[in-house]
């Protein structure tokens, strides 16, 4: 009974590395050198109990095993020489910048959150910055390139390939991707490492707005297109 | 029978305008003279028979009556003294501007959609542009600030408000929403003026997208709000 | 022979305001409110013996009193309560963000000037920012746009017009300047809180180059303009 | 003595090469299909009998060759596979786009300048754009990037160095200078196929603000370092 259980999950890991490989054989090789993991906002405020958005988020965390992929994502891409950034968000104690009360600069007023220089904001434990990982600075505003250098260090570096993991999937993890496109680099969109308030607007998102502006892969899918 | 449902039609037209009214006057007034719509893609290639994108928009436009809403949005808009700006766009014989073979650019190359000077990208008469309007130039991806002079132009003529109307919902009237949101800009999406390839689609980004980055509303809804 | 010198004096001095103001009065009013200092710059790097540019700039800081027309310039802008925004450049250790290696960033890259948390990237003591001022993020090259959160702070909380001081003159100064006339903002520059590399290159870019993209007056004109 | 006459010359043109050549050797050759010429503003306006500017920029054109020297570089870099790019300026009509009344823009509408669809803006004869070539199109401002596709073009068609030619020296060609050195790009301006107001503006352009922010050459020079 055991040994059929293992042969049916051996058959599943196959069906699913094959499917992997698959998909992930119809794009082209990149070269770590010219690539690029950005991570947005794995902060406190997102994953840890406390923060502001910890509650909302859960359930498509969990479910899909977010933190622990973005770990393994990191060790194995700065393993293969891939630059690792981390952008970050945070607003002045008074959150002067956030502007009009509408829309998600309106919520972010409205329960205080990301302010600069609490626990809130730091960057959760588990994928602390370390040497040779770039801090992108500015971050204000949902896209990671609207109010920050990430667009001036990916072209001082030679980058033409990102990946985007974090959150949230269909607000800040969107716009980016949607920028990054129409500035013209390859974007990849980590399905396993993102995380929306609901897996049907994780589902949604993923099914029907990645593939217009990226090439939405797992994470272990897009590392084994880099050379 | 016939005044039982005359009652029943005052009734719904009553309740409807005073929702209107209601979800309208949660928002601030805003001047004419510091508003413009900002019409995306009215072009045959979207919008009448041997357009590329025509059957596949068509059951939404129909169903919302889109073109008919734009026209009447237009009207109105410009007697109280709103900027009209045309977003159209196009590309090169030989699209040598899109690069990259993916997402919604590949599907552009591939099908040899909005070719430059041909009938696909004329704007359709019913909202040929008139004296006073302004046409946006070099449009090539899906948001309409990208690769364009739109923000240089609502800048130089001090504009804080836009109203954003046309083609697709999710794809490029999403992208021009999240990139105006990011700017500073006060933005409202016509909700009735707007179509995506499903109703499913247009129901979705309406509903989950549409009020992070801007104030959904109907074209009647956003008239009321202007001075 | 004491009186006459005084009234020749006071005759001057009278010739120089009713000149300021008159200079002044050509142009309109501005809010407070709407209007902010860009500081760019003013980090112990330009300005204090140590610093890798002060020899360079010294005579021309000197000569035109610089520093002290930037506090006396911060003090009364803050009155008014006109916002002061500082915009300090560093990079970090490795200067991996600097790219290129000509033209100012390859100077820069060279001399390892502006490192991040150092004595010499901290913004000078005359100037320290207090609360209610905002600093912006990001600068990694000379247009203090290009690679921040500048242009999003500054939409963000209405600003429309700006006054621009620090370093270099024909460098920073000057792409800052450019920029943000291209952004649409009502630019003033500094003529006496800006500082090049000769009095030479210092006068050409005043009398040549700001009139195109500004209103070039000295700190005490600018103030008068502000309401 | 005119063998005389013809030894002097040909060592002068001797001497004349090998600084070119020795310019050009310190700097790394660049692929034919990595690189752009982007000529700004060589319209009616600017070069012919008649245009606005053509009194104001005449002594340097002439001086320098300049139109002849275009001619060149875009025949010779045409032969080599390097893409041209055309950059003209226009305003519709009624000029609303310009905003604010100082500065350049200030300029162009107070004389009228640069008219859409008129003999003005017309590109001279002597450079019509032909097959291969691409129009940027939205340029209503000194920077050619600011309100254009220009960045989106280049990125779209991956390209990385960039030769600028064209008008004003120390305005449109400056700032675009200034724009593409803060995009990322490896930038050549070509000293002398660019004209100023006068050749004194022309020479402290080319000395103090060029190689700050790009490689100043010569187009034959130039020319020598694409492979």
């Amino acid at each position: 009974m055991k040994k059929t259980t293992l042969c049916v999950l051996m058959g599943l890991c196959l069906l699913f590395f094959s499917t992997a490989v698959f998909a992930a054989e119809k794009l082209e090789k990149i070269k770590a050198s010219e690539t690029a993991v950005v991570l947005i906002e794995f902060q406190n405020e997102m994953l840890k109990p406390g923060g502001k958005n910890y509650e909302w988020l859960k359930p498509v965390v969990d479910k899909n095993n977010v933190l622990a992929n973005a770990v393994d994502l990191v060790a194995k891409a700065r393993e293969k020489g891939i630059t690792i950034m981390h952008v970050p968000i945070w607003y002045a104690t008074d959150v002067c910048e956030v502007g009009k009360a509408y829309g998600v600069g309106g919520y972010v007023k409205s329960v205080g959150a990301f302010k600069k220089n609490t626990w809130n904001t730091k960057i959760v434990d588990e994928l602390t910055p370390v040497k040779g990982d770039v801090i992108i600075e500015g971050k204000r505003a949902p896209d990671a390139f609207g109010s920050t250098n990430l667009d001036f260090v990916l072209r001082a570096m030679g980058i033409k390939n990102i990946a985007i993991a974090g959150f949230v999937t269909n607000i800040c993890v969107e716009s980016t991707m949607r920028s990054a496109y129409e500035r013209g680099y390859n974007v990849f969109t980590m399905t396993d490492v993102t995380a929306a308030g609901s897996q049907a607007v994780q589902d949604f998102t993923v099914k029907e707005n990645f593939p217009n502006f990226s090439h939405p892969l797992t994470h272990d899918e897009f590392l084994l297109l880099v050379q």
